[in-house]
């Protein structure tokens, strides 16, 4: 294997039936080669919170067999908590480097999907429910992984939000939602890190499969964002392999062999399908396999001690503290003799979800080890396993025991969260309740103690108001993978201090939710009701209170954010606005920390129903107790922009925005308001543009009051009248002919305001 | 003018130019007569809770300026929460005799569009939230005025329910809900009462003009329902007389003379519109004016003082007794000797809306001088303002003033409600508040006694949770005409027992309304994304409290329903289902009252999100005390049925079916569950069936069990993996080649399928 391909020599040298080849791969992992030309395969495997390659052939051939041992890193619910992107970028580059030992070219991931509703079975392999924070993280692990060498497939391309009727369903989404919501963490990726390959989804969006979807593969994803990548379909999302490479998909995977080439080489031969289509597919394939040749020169080895570490790392930064009451935790060591650990996932955790990102792990931390591991002789540490996993009823045994046993504790830990049956790719939550067998047995712990903390493990977010009152304390610590154990015990001790914030709202009730009215849809549709209001936004816009907001999550020691200064420079007219937000941030308590600064922006008055606030800018620092640092972010001129149906652009209309700082995104320590200047976008002067939208207009206005019937409109009404007729499309005023003003004035005065 | 009016003669006499003339009116209220043929021109006017007729020639030519005197009625808020069937067939009948007097031979009215959102301007001529009551009501109001030779106009069709850009917006409604909740009113009206007449909407429904509808207009209307009457347009609403002639729309009002019938001419001569359509307009025009012939023979008068009594009996029925603690109502003369009536609105009553629905009235009733009246001499009733109304901050000096005198009163009667300006044809609220000044003034009232009762008058629901404890009484009296005034001093007084129902829900807040983050759209477009819903339907799916439910109101005196009993005739099948639902109501108290029994029907079980429980049938019985009657209510199919937009029809699922009987949506005094049998409808089978289709399918699973793969494919996968294969498309599971199923294997299913 040479170092070089030359992409432009073997395009010139296929046939047709190889060209068809390369437009599928070889087999379920695999690119096909083309020996004579010195065309190699090369090998995807899924991911990507760890590497899942398998190089056994499977018998089901759907490839979700055994994998060779890899690292479980925490999946994205976890990483997406940490808010941090150096993280997510060493996370990237720690996968990578198990790709490189298994000569695996392209990780497929990471998933950028909106967590549209918390019952989406695939939320744990989804970043948030805001398009800003998944697709800053997203950059950053898609930057990590391809600084080795290594490529990514970012994925579910686009609207792939539920699991229910996943292969089917019809995500019927507005325009103006797909751009501000489903579309932009994928455009930041893509304009950004650049990654390899892109995904296309299983669902239809709007009438059309992913895997045909030209607005989205063509239009959007290479003529607007610039991606010179190849577009790679989810594992059987082709239906038409004609149809789709038309539309802009490059490589079908599995590949359906001595069909779907056969198809092709028929439709280049009918003429149906333009060979130049096909060649620029095929361009795509070899690119790929050029650009992944660096990578599999050499044998790489990875040191699996050094990786486990480093997964106790970042599971210790995904770890959201959501309540701490009398600051229960960390435990203070000199003043804690009893523990009682309660609860089954204690010693039979759960780290990761099922599915195509299952991986096999090199070994897992069990959370009862490391917390002994980590006490020492002075603390006891017992343990009652308390609730079954398997059922969710209550086993009055178990529940009895760990009851008893809390009495003489000095503080009990509970380890809670979803069982495996709960939530996995393939299927969706039908309620957000953790078992009953659990929620049971807080109620009667509380009994004995106030001295509680409860540590949940899950994917998505669970319900915790019915039950939190029975907690001093409660950190999510999602599905960190292998390392979770240790890396909550490390917090536990206070060998780490949390830091992790929500990435996702807990509501009070699932029903709260702006999505539950259309979730998941059926008759083979599902309809965006919600619009733009997902996650946060619509909980603000409704005003409802939430158990914990986006954004929340609390330290061991405090944090004050205070100096929030604001300027500007540039500005829209010219391309170049920036505003700059600083503030400083204090540890104000005795232990050290980091603080994650949230800038949300708001539009007050606009010409569409616009959310209160959103996540515009975030950065994470750290601080020694009583250390003081200035964050400062930049806005650019997309943070106050939404996407005008009307206009089919992104726009900023001009007006005030309020500019809010804050530890979450209903934690508002500072704001301020900003002016900004925009360009007046003129509204079309036509029949249909209304009395008050040519008045609006200088040029229509001034077209207008040369004529005297106008003046005569407005002075004969009264107020409530031309409130009335004001919100009149001119054709209908002129088929009033109110005040003489009929469609032959209408006529004249579109021809003048044609040669104005 | 002859009795007989030869149509097919008149048809075949006229010159292309008077057709096209025929396909607009001649003014603002009529139709155009062709002298030389003896077709004379008709009068139309606004309605419907009253008749609008203007004589004089217009300055403005929009046609809000004075109308004749006559009589206004309850508002359709009001008369809907009558729940009152044979009230509102004489009301029809009464306002029929109106028309009959001033020869105007078709009202411009009832409108059916549905309270989408408590904020539209126009609420207060709408019936409900709920399409079956609507429909219902509408029915019998239509009855009532064609009975006496008298048309009427269906309007505004459809989904006109917002003010805001009214003229221009498009709503974006899903087929199911169109058929589910904005169409049902008007099918019903149309298939059962036959107005002469249907209005079509200003707005758009998915991207085409309520006037150029050719799916609305042509396909649903007439094609489906077998509508045969003149469509005209809502007065404005044509943008292009040809399109709108193609799409069915009839009747142009007013008309662009000289313009659209120019048009129209023109393109008949073109050969772009086919002179079969224009002929088939002109003929619906004629027959028309043919129908209308007879009540124009005589001379009609109108006994004005017995319409107003009559409008008094409407508006007692109008109003709605919310709560009633320590029945604190009606007042007890005998242990009254002090009342003191506070609000302007007592003496400067508001009990109509504007715009073109606003009645010139024969006379207005005062709440204050009625109660005086009936009061006699052995009650003082003193009087405050104690608000202003043309503007909402409190003026100390009249708050002042009336909680002074509150403290010498047994009573408070509290007249609040909504100004004017709060609501009207044109605009919509922004909130549903009440004015500061009157809220503001209740809390102080409240620190007086707690003995206060509130009359609300108001076209739509108003917040009631911050302010209802400063009341024992709330009355929702709507604006209910020239005699709500009466009607209330006769309330008060015990001369009536108030009977209505909330034909709306009151909810806690308006977030709560499941249109909220949707209404009123923005940027052209309205989503009507809280799909089918809308009022109760969505504050039962999302399980939020509300103040008042739908269907809520009580009595002066009690009932009780009991001895429920279902039985079911006929099947679906058959085509002849017929369930029977019967209770027992018993009048519980002392006083002669009536009460709606209501019966709910919820499919628990179904392959769309359904709402939980739907209003399929209501009877009101009057009762003297002690009495007991038997209410027997009759489901149909369409009872169970929701509209597949799969199918692209009705469809019935088998299965249980909870029947729920009560005196609102939220009172559940007897319900049972029934199970209903329904054909199995076929899914198709073909590629993108699942495999849980195909085996869903006695037909295509035989088809399958002849192939040895098939069985293979679910033994070899775990249970968590046959979840996710059935969910699959069969092209899909052939893409995979799982267990060895190809494409060719699925191919020669298909053809063996076609066989079968």
């Amino acid at each position: 294997m040479s170092d070089q391909l030359d992409v432009d020599a073997v395009l010139a040298a296929l046939t047709l039936e190889e060209k068809a080849s390369l437009s599928l791969g070889s087999d379920i992992w695999h690119t096909a080669p083309i020996e004579r030309l010195g065309v190699e395969s090369i090998m995807v495997s899924d991911g990507p919170h760890g590497l899942r390659a398998q190089f056994e052939q499977q018998t089901d051939n759907v490839g979700l067999g055994d994998s060779v041992p890899a690292t479980c890193f925490p999946t994205a619910a976890g990483l997406a908590s940490s808010w941090n992107r150096t993280l997510l970028r060493q996370v990237g580059e720690a996968v990578a480097r198990e790709c490189l030992r298994w000569q695996v070219s392209v990780l497929l991931g990471p998933g950028v999907n909106m967590k549209r509703s918390p019952l989406c079975g695939r939320n744990f392999e989804y970043l948030s429910e805001d398009p800003y924070l998944a697709g800053e993280l997203a950059t950053a692990l898609v930057q990590g992984v391809q600084s080795q060498g290594i490529g990514t497939s970012l994925k579910h391309f686009a609207a792939n939000n539920q699991e229910t009727d996943r292969m089917r369903v019809d995500a019927e989404v507005d325009q103006r939602t797909l751009r501000e919501i489903y579309l932009p963490a994928f455009e930041k990726v893509v304009k950004t890190a650049r990654p390899w390959t892109v995904m296309c989804a299983y669902n239809k969006i709007n009438g059309s499969y992913g895997s045909e979807h030209h607005q989205l593969l063509t239009e959007i994803l290479r003529d607007e964002w610039g991606f010179d990548g190849l577009v790679v379909s989810d594992w059987g999302a082709v239906h038409d392999r004609v149809a789709s490479l038309a539309a802009g998909l490059d490589l079908e995977m599995p590949p359906v062999l001595g069909h779907s080439d056969v198809a092709v080489v028929e439709a280049v031969r009918a003429g149906t399908l333009d060979e130049k289509l096909l060649d620029r597919t095929v361009r795509r394939v070899l690119d790929l396999v050029a650009k992944s040749r660096p990578a599999r020169q050499d044998e790489h080895t990875v040191d699996q001690a050094e990786q486990h570490a480093f997964a106790r790392v970042a599971a210790r930064e995904s770890a959201v503290l959501l309540k701490n009451d009398g600051n229960l935790l960390p435990l203070d060591p000199a003043a804690t003799t009893r523990v009682l650990v309660v609860g089954e996932l204690a010693r039979t955790p759960r780290y990761q979800g099922a599915g195509s990102s299952q991986v096999n792990p090199t070994r897992v931390d069990i959370p009862l080890e490391e917390l002994r591991a980590l006490a020492g002789d002075a603390i006891t540490i017992d343990y009652a396993p308390g609730y079954r996993l398997d059922e969710p009823t209550v086993d009055p045994d178990l529940r009895d025991e760990a009851v008893r046993m809390a009495q003489s504790a000095d503080v009990v830990l509970a380890f809670v969260g979803l069982p495996d049956a709960a939530e996995s790719e393939g299927f969706d939550r039908t309620d957000i309740d953790l078992p009953a067998n659990q929620t049971e047995l807080l109620a009667q712990l509380a009994e004995q103690t106030d001295r509680i903390a409860v540590l949940i493990a899950g994917g998505s977010v669970v319900e915790v108001a019915s039950w939190q009152r029975h907690a001093a304390t409660i950190m999510e610590c999602w599905l960190s993978g292998q390392a979770a154990g240790g890396a909550v015990a490390d917090l536990i001790f206070g060998v780490a201090n949390p830091s992790g914030k929500l990435a996702e709202t807990l509501p009070i009730r699932l029903q709260d939710n702006s999505s539950y009215l259309n979730f998941p849809g059926g008759d083979g549709t599902v309809r965006y009701g919600e619009g733009v209001f997902i996650g946060y936004r619509g909980y603000d816009k409704s005003e409802l209170a939430v158990s914990y907001p986006f954004g929340h999550g609390l330290s061991y020691t405090t944090f004050a954010i205070d100096g929030l200064e604001v300027s500007t420079t540039g500005s829209i007219a010219d391309g170049d606005l920036a505003v700059t937000v600083a503030v400083t941030v204090t540890n104000t308590g005795d232990r050290a920390g980091a603080e994650v600064v949230q800038v949300y922006v708001g539009d007050r008055q606009s010409a569409v129903p616009r959310p209160l606030r959103e996540l515009k800018a975030f950065d994470k620092i750290a601080l020694d107790p009583g250390e003081s640092g200035t964050v400062e972010l930049r806005l650019d001129e997309r943070a106050f922009a939404f996407w005008s149906t009307r206009f089919d652009r992104w726009l900023v209309e001009s007006g005030d925005f309020e500019i809010t700082v804050g530890s979450s995104s209903r934690d508002h320590a500072a704001s301020t308001v900003i002016t900004i200047e925009a360009p007046r976008v003129a509204v079309p002067i036509n029949r249909e543009a209304t009395l008050a939208e040519w008045l609006a207009d200088p040029a229509a206005r001034a077209v207008l009051q040369r004529q005297p019937k106008v003046a005569t409109i407005l002075q004969h009404a009264e107020p409530t009248m031309i409130k009335m007729v004001e919100q009149m499309p001119v054709s209908t005023i002129a088929g009033f002919g109110f005040a003489g003003f009929g469609p032959a004035d209408l006529d004249r005065f579109l021809t003048e305001m044609e040669a104005e």
